[in-house]
């Protein structure tokens, strides 16, 4: 994964570093979190999609690929910034560094995220530079899918609903959510941008329908499981390895799997939706790095 | 006007509100601000664009530029929600109705200013629905040229430096602008927007390059125009009018034309860029409503 994690940054060094050759204020606040290190899940996970459809010119892959990863880092990197605001988690730490409206104050961080959203849709629409009417209608699928994932039918609309249950609306009570409610919650607010980093990747190289049908089940599931291990690491692991403030969901009164199945449960849980993601990869017989990166979901620590 | 903003609220309920069966609170945030009346000044630029580039086929005209029309006016509401919010200009009042975070609080009008900004590239890139490689051209350019205008190097950033001038950033003195600070950050913060509302307009019709040129360069005035205007209206105009807070600019101690100039030689700068403005029509003989646009951004009352 390191070889992979340092791949996807230097892409987002040249899409973002170069295109910003004065700084102004805007700029260092979104490079301040872009660049604090994480671990690149989701566009490691796009190229790994992307290799794994057709391994045949990977160098061409790479290069149709690399956008959209990095535009799905933005968009994660944006959800991060303003899920940390103190009129959501409140959260102080993250990546290991102050939070972004601890550094420069709640407004330019809220422009931070803004920006790192909005230039995530330009990188997809606007690269890789050609005429090409097969690739223009690729980008057009992949900016579509960006933004149902991203939008208040995904993230957004995950986010919102957290936000409920955890009392966080002006003049509502909190609004304790089921188990069916509680996956809902997080097929949007993880699921579905996890998902669309597999399937973007796929579409860009030129994927089959029934590639893609199974990209996305196995997204699905591989979705669910991270979000289960973030859940167990929050209550097990420590801070320093984290990078944010761990037992966080337990002081904000969160819906979380350990809280409603034990740690116990949870994890085999994890261990079923990652074996199930590997079975969607068995049915269009799609070799590679998905597989690894499913195995990795399950044992990571941080 | 008023045919024109009929026109522009019935679009955007027939792509918001049909794709919305069930409305979650996020959505229900979203159209609090999206219908809470507003001029639609830039969607009517959009539509009026469009029919001035080529007059021969309205109807199809109109069903190409709509999706764009009320994309950028989704990214207009999103920015006046999140500018109102405390941690920006703190504006209680707007459209003449509670702003987003006074009604539902910080954490949902941030992420219903979220949703209106992600679902406006869903509607660029997602309609209207076709295969044609022509048009799928013109959506990714103005896709393109929407994330521009509001990203960092356009909307963004003008509103980043606005706070930074008003010495709103944490832990840092604000930074006075001088005559041609403030009239780039007026470019970045109004002007890249009523640019961006003219122009996709001319594209996703067709223009020629040297109509895209001349539409950008009567657009570039008429935000000029727009902004000398609002801020002429913001000291002079009655509350009820408004429909939000007058007089806020003074009290932020804002960079503004009519502090740089006072009341006369601004409203003279505003007749000088509308003037300018219709000139660029002339060079291109383009007819029709922009002229009309031109006359009511300067006779406005609110």
């Amino acid at each position: 994964m390191n070889a992979q994690k340092k791949e996807v940054t230097e892409a987002l060094k040249s899409f973002i570093e170069s295109r910003f050759t004065n700084r102004p204020l805007i700029i260092e606040a979104m490079q301040y979190s872009l660049f604090a290190g994480g671990k690149r899940f989701r566009p490691i996970l796009t190229l790994a999609s992307a290799d794994t459809v057709e391994v045949s010119n990977k160098t061409q892959h790479r290069e149709l690929a690399k956008p959209v990863a990095c535009a799905i880092e933005l968009i994660h990197t944006y959800s991060l910034v303003h899920d940390d605001l103190p009129a959501m988690d409140n959260d102080v730490l993250r990546r290991g560094r102050p939070t972004s409206h601890v550094k420069y104050g709640e407004g330019l961080a809220i422009l931070a995220g803004d920006g790192l959203l909005t230039e995530a849709f330009r990188i997809v629409t606007e690269l890789p530079h050609t005429n090409d009417p097969i690739i223009n209608k690729r980008k057009l699928h992949v900016a579509k899918y960006l933004a149902f994932a991203a939008g208040p039918l995904g993230m957004v609309g995950g986010q919102s609903t957290d936000l409920e249950a955890s009392g966080q609306i002006l003049k509502r009570k909190n609004k304790l959510l089921d188990e069916e409610q509680l996956k809902s919650m997080h097929r949007l607010k993880t699921g579905a941008l996890i998902r669309a980093a597999a399937v973007s990747g796929a579409i860009m190289v030129g994927a089959s329908k029934e590639q893609l049908r199974c990209v996305e089940g196995y997204a699905h599931e591989l979705g669910l499981g991270f979000q289960i291990i973030d859940d167990i690491l929050d209550v097990e692991g420590a801070q320093e390895k984290l990078g944010k403030t761990a037992g966080k969901d337990a002081t904000l009164g969160k819906s979380t799997y350990p809280a409603f199945w034990g740690i116990d449960k949870s994890r085999r849980l994890a261990t079923e939706a990652i074996e199930k993601a590997k079975s969607h990869l068995k049915e269009a017989t799609l070799n590679g790095r998905l597989h690894e990166i499913a195995d990795w979901v399950l044992s990571r620590s941080n």
